[in-house]
């Protein structure tokens, strides 16, 4: 802890130390070391070793000069000459310039000491967004280094109690717990790491600590957690540094229970159906997360037993799913969850076999309908910690919507169908290369442009016919029929009710007749041997019926926070992410806000995920806020069939669209030769 | 909990009840139940349904009469009518004569009530001998039953948040944790149930309880423990009744790792030598036990389900190969084990697929030579609460020696080697039927009468050549080899030093010489073509090292107690159950003790594991009575050496045998012909 040249140095005088950033202050006797100050005075100075020169965590800058906001002026002399230890790191030219080791380096007169960030334990994350909260990095596992007592014949306790001795006097971390699979490691490690040892240890409030990883001696190396995203189509992973809180690495892959079923109901449809259909689906999620895993963990050179932490999150029919719970209550009223806590699990028990002791922390779900993806967007975008009424819409098959502010956070799930995502739509398809994903068409001529998902220019730019060669246009997806459908409006293609024009009423030759209803034709690839791509009058009433249904959820929650307008739109998700605010709101599937106030928080549950991956408050936080959240059963309430049929008309009559007037005219037109209205056939 | 017809009583008046054999006593409103009026003032009166007529466990008995030691006259006047439940138990003929349902009967006057054992919680298993304390049986798992909330779709909380409400609200149990295999099955078991589910709840200290079994409604049957005695030849098996303490079933199997070595040493060294080896000794042991499990599930009728726990003890060697632990740090100096406090472990983690949610609690070890199976041994023979000085003696192929009273505990191990059990001994052979077990040798005559495993006759009895017909003479058990030698010297076959005399010496033809030395003939059945079992003098020299061993482990002990004398002698294990204690002391294997204080514990170990399974006050105990032993190790003792070598001669130098003395007379010879003796070899 302190070399032989300790008792050289006086101890009777005491010294003032500073530390920046943090301001905090105190006496130290002379020849105290800065990290011995540091521990005193609260100051957030890492160290894995705990003191002994191993672990260069502790590099800290000694400021020289006259400080008059310190009435301090300090030289080289405040602190003991560079010692041996010090050197070897300068060697391996570690330091920076002016940085000291402050375990090593004695306080000898009065100093101001900076500790850089990449010192402290608790890292700041910024995030871009000046809505959202930074993250603080302080995960559930930590290092630390001990050395142990080797074995004593006299006094013959096992060397797991020595070890566990050894963490309560260097660390002081008491009650530890061990699995039976590391304690037959123990052994071996000890006299591998010559009596030294780095434990990972997993601490979580209300339970005793638990030592998950072992390596002997000290350990070089970084340990890492893995935040996931369960998604019915895809499973996304982003591997993290737990000290640093930096993300490593991202991927994802398709969720493979889409053999059983696109869309979640048929997957509990095949589990209710099937004897092993439950297990089946589990096994299909798991086997896949598995090989992810071992992909990660080959792809960035890590260890199995280096990847220490999972976060999922995931909406209620997957989190059963995956938990191996047969989800057919999820598909019935009243919805009931086996479990809406958070879970704390081991890997081995949900089938992660690549790992060694990893721990899995799950998010809570907040309904049967509304799951731990919409919980870790609430971590993510912190509608409970905002002045303003925020509300986030997550769409996927069904939209999940929330709405909050610091006093009070409502959450509701809309029926919104499948139809933004492109299914149900006659053209429709997945967003990938080939979809049209955005799409204009011009007022005057009503002739379209369009946006295809692989290549960078507009339709009638030259580079898109050289793309359209090798790629063709085969579709549209879910943000590419929400732009058609409002342009078409705008347009003056289609009318507020949802009708197309005929070639006549619109003066379009886009405009087709089909048996009794008109289409519009984006794009006809025939001549070519290609696709020919229209949005049919039932396309059409498939978007009204979807955004008619995600509206009357805003609106339900709106009226129960007492509310008629919001401040905010956090457009979370994928979908979110690709969406265009501005056709959104023509075309009523948002209520009217502030252009500039609807943003897109990207993929806020993967965020929500990492949040809990590296601060472990987090996790406890978004327990409580999950237990105060009102929760709105769409189902159940009579006004949400009246707000829904009423929500159909293309913008919808429910509501005022101050700001939506301000940027766009929507013209008044009514194609009503044949009444076929959506809004007569919902009622 | 309680019917409709408490509104009618009036409930100003209060009663006085007097609950027996407690004496427990207090006063309660009119109507008040007797279930309640026992919680009230702490009565243990069992319930698992919490009062609501369903379980019959709270029959009572009121006391009708005068009795003038309470003061009091009660009358049936005292108490209110059958009701419907009553009835229901009656006629199912639960009720013992005068008994009434504790939940169902109100006090609607002064009333003394008697509860009988049958319905305590913590019944008291009253054990023979009187010197060791009776068991309470307080186990760490019980039965609860609950009725939950079915779910609402306005408060969508998950079924398994609606269990531990009630949980907590019907039976005051907070900080439930359940593993996911149990989370899957909560769904289909409380509708199954109609929202009314037995829990068994396991609950120890410092830990959170835990939720290890799960039955639709109320659960009629009973939960099961098993304490099990790992031995390095048989695994011993008592299947316990967790409610009662009853032992259902007692079984046992020859421990399957004796094919990859007799003794411990020799699976070490196994262990060591082969890259699988403690994995193949784990694996061995663990299908072993689970094969044991099943078959034990299968004879008593039970459900896998229904045996929650299991408490295991074993010696160090065993106990790390059960665990997974490579055991070659037990077989070198300083024996290090790798962990030595007790462990609470789940079924699955230790190979045991033959059961559901387990939970296997391991007794302490108490030093790398002195195991679990000590720890049970102390935990049933309480040394550590006797006002007298107590040597306990486990032999097995070491000897774990234990000295203690209730100021201090000593313990080590003596390294007697198998001869105790048969092994390097010419005619050595297990415990089994057809071994010499027991030996009388006619002073006079030098002629020996036999007993056999098997058979009830001695060998001067009819009935006795019957038996030989059939099954033969095969060999000499441990028992019988030390008796063999002790009558032996008595007789005058054999002097202090540990010579047999020739028939020249002696004067019986049963004497004979070969080589050098001589034999005694035991049985000659050569002439029926049968076995010629004799005592060689190898033989009396390896029951000489083995005593001298154990004599010299208990001596250090004594002088580290500061005593010349013991008070007490315990001979645990099955050895212990056979051995002559008078033989063992002419052999002066054992100190010098009045022979109406040694006794015999049969297998204590084992009890120690009951113990540990029926009271979980137990295991606390036991673990911090194991953390204040003294443990010596006698490898490293000098004078350890110094006494092996005086403790040599029959019997031994070292010590007065004053009581012996009493009881036997052993003549004073010397065959010094041939000086070969023991004494001088160890020199």
């Amino acid at each position: 802890m302190t070399d032989g040249k300790k008792k050289e140095i006086p101890e009777t005088q005491q010294h003032l130390v500073v530390f920046t950033p943090s301001g905090l202050r105190g006496h130290v006797p002379n020849g105290t070391s800065i990290l011995e100050a540091a521990r005193k005075f609260g100051v957030d100075l890492d160290s894995v070793c705990g003191g002994r020169g191993i672990c260069s965590r502790c590099k800290v800058k000694p400021a020289i000069g006259t400080f008059p906001k310190f009435g301090m002026t300090t030289t080289n002399q405040c602190l003991s000459p560079w010692n041996d230890v010090e050197e070897k790191v300068n060697k391996k030219k570690l330091f920076k310039k002016g940085q000291r080791l402050g375990c090593q380096t004695k306080i000898i007169g009065d100093v101001i000491v900076d500790v850089p960030s990449e010192s402290q334990i608790h890292k700041q994350i910024v995030r871009k967004r000046a809505e959202v909260r930074d993250v603080l990095v302080n995960p559930a596992t930590k290092l630390y280094y001990v050395e142990v007592s080797p074995p004593n014949i006299h006094n013959p306790t096992g060397d797991l109690q020595r070890l566990k001795l050894a963490l309560e006097k260097q660390w002081n971390i008491t009650d530890l717990v061990i699995s039976i699979n590391k304690i037959q490691t123990i052994q071996t490690l000890l006299r591998k790491g010559n009596w030294a040892v780095t434990c990972a240890i997993f601490s979580q409030k209300n339970s005793a600590p638990e030592i998950i990883s072992i390596w002997p001696g000290f350990f070089e190396s970084q340990i890492y957690g893995l935040a996931v995203d369960l998604g019915s189509t895809t499973i996304a992973a982003h591997l993290c540094n737990l000290r640093t809180g930096e993300v490593i690495y991202s991927t994802g892959e398709m969720n493979p229970q889409i053999r059983f079923g696109e869309d979640l109901m048929s997957r509990v449809s095949y589990s209710m159906m099937n004897i092993d259909g439950a297990e089946n689906l589990k096994v299909a999620v798991q086997e896949s997360l598995n090989d992810l895993i071992e992909k990660i963990i080959q792809d960035c050179k890590i260890e199995a037993k280096q990847l220490l932490e999972i976060t999922l999150v995931c909406n209620p029919v997957m989190h059963h799913l995956f938990l191996g719970i047969n989800p057919t209550e999820l598909g019935q009223a009243p919805f009931a969850l086996a479990t809406s806590e958070s879970l704390y699990l081991n890997s081995w028990e949900v089938g992660l076999t690549s790992l060694d002791n990893c721990k899995v922390y799950v998010l809570p779900c907040i309904a049967g309908h509304v799951g731990a993806d919409a919980a870790a967007v609430i971590l993510s975008e912190t509608p409970n910690t905002s002045k303003e009424n925020v509300l986030i819409i997550d769409v996927g098959t069904n939209a999940e919507l929330i709405l909050g502010n610091e006093k009070k956070v409502l959450a509701c799930s809309s029926p919104t169908g499948p139809a933004f995502e492109g299914a149900q739509i006659s053209s429709g398809q997945r967003a990938a290369p080939g979809a049209i994903e955005k799409v204009r068409i011009n007022p005057l001529t009503k002739e379209p442009i369009l946006k295809v998902i692989g290549c960078e220019s507009w339709s009638n730019e030259p580079e898109f016919s050289e793309y359209i060669k090798i790629q063709g246009i085969s579709g549209i997806c879910g943000s590419g029929i929400i732009e058609a459908v409002a342009e078409m409006r705008t347009a003056g293609v289609l009318d507020g009710s949802g009708l197309i024009g005929s070639e006549v009423d619109t003066g379009s030759v886009r405009c087709i007749s089909e048996k009794r209803t008109n289409s519009y034709i984006l794009y006809d690839g025939t001549r070519e041997g290609r696709a020919l791509i229209k949005v049919t009058n039932s396309d059409v009433r498939a978007i009204q019926l979807a955004k008619a249904a995600l509206f009357a959820g805003a609106r339900l929650l709106m009226d129960e926070m007492g509310i008629k307008k919001v401040d905010r739109i956090v457009l979370a998700g994928a979908f979110g992410a690709h969406i265009s605010t501005k056709h959104a709101m023509i075309l009523g599937m948002i209520p009217d806000c502030k252009l500039d106030k609807v943003t897109s928080a990207g993929n806020a549950a993967g965020t929500g995920a990492r949040i809990a991956l590296l601060n472990i408050d987090a996790r406890e936080e978004i327990s409580n806020t999950v237990k105060n959240i009102t929760k709105i059963e769409t189902a159940m309430e009579p006004r949400f069939q009246e707000y829904f049929v009423s929500a159909s008309a293309i913008p919808n009559s429910l509501y005022e669209f101050e700001e939506l007037n301000k940027i766009v005219h929507l013209p008044n037109i009514n194609f009503n030769k044949k009444r076929r209205s959506i809004r007569r056939k919902a009622k």
